[in-house]
């Protein structure tokens, strides 16, 4: 999406070559860095130090380290000693198991010699299908907003969290359908919700928002529920970290409570999400395990000072925190589901009969 | 409370002396600093630069900015121009013109040679009087969490904001009966809402609790639902600073998230209240208009860093930002009210007839 004048994707390769470019998430909102990934280590340092994070982003940042490792060193064993490198550097990112599941997949069969290519090849691919999905979505939920505009004021999306291009490769789940409805030259508002407490929402969604031109005010995670009691949010759209086979979505903290208030007020609640994230192994979310976090993402902040990026802490010294990473909203409060194979009000309504990385993972 | 091994009120007097001191809540949680008020100006300033806040301290402040006031110079135009100028501090605060309405008619009929000596035994009284107000909620709450109690582990009681004894005089309101669970030796737990943008559970709840040594947690405001949702919580009890004639709540912004979290769960939700803050002009709480406070409590963050005190940007650079103080909880969702004429599920049940503050103002 854009970035001032220009068009980017969140990773990219030059032309034929080994060479792989991103963009350094760690330093936004406050500088735009693109950095290079020329070696397996660099790919490993990105998805560890989070300068990629989004479930596809890790995992096309995953299958480029694969292709570098094989450039540089190319055995079956520099594979899967790439690969286990590679998964160990964020363990718990499911994307991160199936983009090397799917590298190594693809190269088990290509002689040696075709082998450096076949690599780059495939993570290409898988760079470009994800943009493809993403897109999809957003032709699919171009409607839902489409619908809601009625000439006087801009149509009010709320989101929560980071579900945009710079969390995939290209268009984002969630903000994929704001992007389309706004370059349609639908009237479109979006309400960022904050997202404490790593503060995705105010640091990157409203980032790309705004490097986009599509109008965004930045909110407390607390202000969500007045805003809809007031009249002042159309519809909510979130992404998906994990649906289960009901359509209970596990997302980011506090995406429950915004589908409370959503409900409490007649305010439609869709989820974009890619197939690929559907777990059809758990029945409903109350089975998932909830990622508890490290304590200094509460207790302090990080943002930029006069003299330059900062971190204050503020809580009372010597304050304990809990930090659940993940909430799951009950089926019974989505109103829809949108995939790249369409959207309807259940998440069997738009579930492949069998999605690629569902059987791969 | 407690504070160390010391005991505090958030403002107090010197015995029989002209000389008021208080905690200077701006320097909270990272100082603790008490300042003198010996001037009116003193007083006008604790409260325009909030080294004073919560409703009841500020009308507390006023009134003995009043007795400072006539202890200088002591005629009856000086009454009104303190009263004019107190009030001007802070002028959208209810318990501000209470508080000075009040000492205006204590003082129109003392003669002029006992004036001072009057202003600031009625001072002092507004100060018991909230004490004892507050002691009352928390005495007739404590059975909410003591019914709780069941040995195994401790009763899990959720608060947002700080209705502490740093917003009162003393003891607090949503915090008294956390306090005289403790103190009457309930096994007693509290999550504590970070409350984005001014961060008063981070800062106030936390610092108030751990200095009089409850146990307690400190979470995001994302996170309340899911615990909820896990059986972690199993009572709230927030503050309230409006509620209107049917029992809506106009609360700190967020609360109405949380009510709607515990009705979705079975967690009982609880105002703590004193009866001056009953509007019973105001029929319902749609009709209450809610404070817009500036951006910057959005986009920045206050807190402590290795240098010293520091004021970080969060957000993207050039983002807007909205930020609607309040909320409204609509009376379906509260499960009950305490004030300090006892506990109910309505508020009918629990206000007096014709409370003082409410014929007052």
């Amino acid at each position: 999406m854009r970035v001032g004048d220009a068009w980017y994707r969140s990773i990219w390769r030059e032309r034929d070559a080994a060479r792989v470019h991103a963009i350094d998430q760690t330093r936004l909102p406050h500088a735009f860095e693109v950095f290079e990934i020329s070696t397996l280590e660099d790919a490993v340092r990105a998805i560890a130090d989070m300068q990629v994070r989004g479930a596809p982003l890790i995992g096309a940042t995953a299958a480029y380290g694969v292709a570098l490792a094989l450039a540089a060193r190319n055995t079956p064993e520099d594979l899967d000693d790439a690969a286990r490198r590679l998964f160990e550097a964020r363990p718990t990112a499911v994307n991160l198991r199936w983009a090397l599941d799917r590298m190594k997949r693809t190269l088990a069969t290509v002689p040696a010699g075709e082998r450096v290519d076949a690599a780059f090849a495939e993570a290409d691919r898988i760079c470009d299908e994800d943009a493809q999905v993403n897109e999809a979505i957003g032709d699919h939920a171009l409607g839902l907003i489409r619908e809601r505009a009625n000439g006087s004021r801009p149509v009010n999306v709320l989101t929560h969290c980071n579900a945009g291009w710079l969390a995939t490769v290209d268009w984002g789940t969630a903000l994929a359908p704001i992007y389309k409805a706004f370059d349609a030259g639908v009237d479109v508002h979006v309400w960022v919700d904050e997202t404490r407490p790593r503060n995705q929402g105010a640091s990157l969604t409203m980032w790309e928002l705004m490097n986009h031109g599509v109008p965004c005010t930045l909110i407390v995670d607390n202000a969500g529920g007045h805003l809809m009691q007031r009249g002042q949010v159309d519809l909510c759209i979130v992404g998906s970290d994990r649906t289960t086979a009901n359509g209970d979505v596990c997302n980011k903290i506090g995406t429950y409570l915004k589908a409370l208030a959503a409900h409490d007020n007649g305010v439609p609640f869709f989820v974009a999400l890619p197939c690929s994230t559907i777990d059809a192994t758990l029945a409903s979310g109350g089975d998932i395990p909830i990622e508890e976090r490290g304590e200094a993402e509460v207790l302090t902040m990080a943002g930029a000072a006069t003299q330059g990026p900062c971190r204050v802490d503020i809580a009372a010294p010597g304050a304990r925190a809990a930090n659940p990473a993940f909430d799951v909203t009950p089926a019974r409060l989505v109103t829809g589901y949108v995939t790249e194979h369409g959207a309807g009000a259940s998440i069997d309504a738009v579930s492949a009969p069998a999605p690629a990385a569902a059987t791969a993972s």
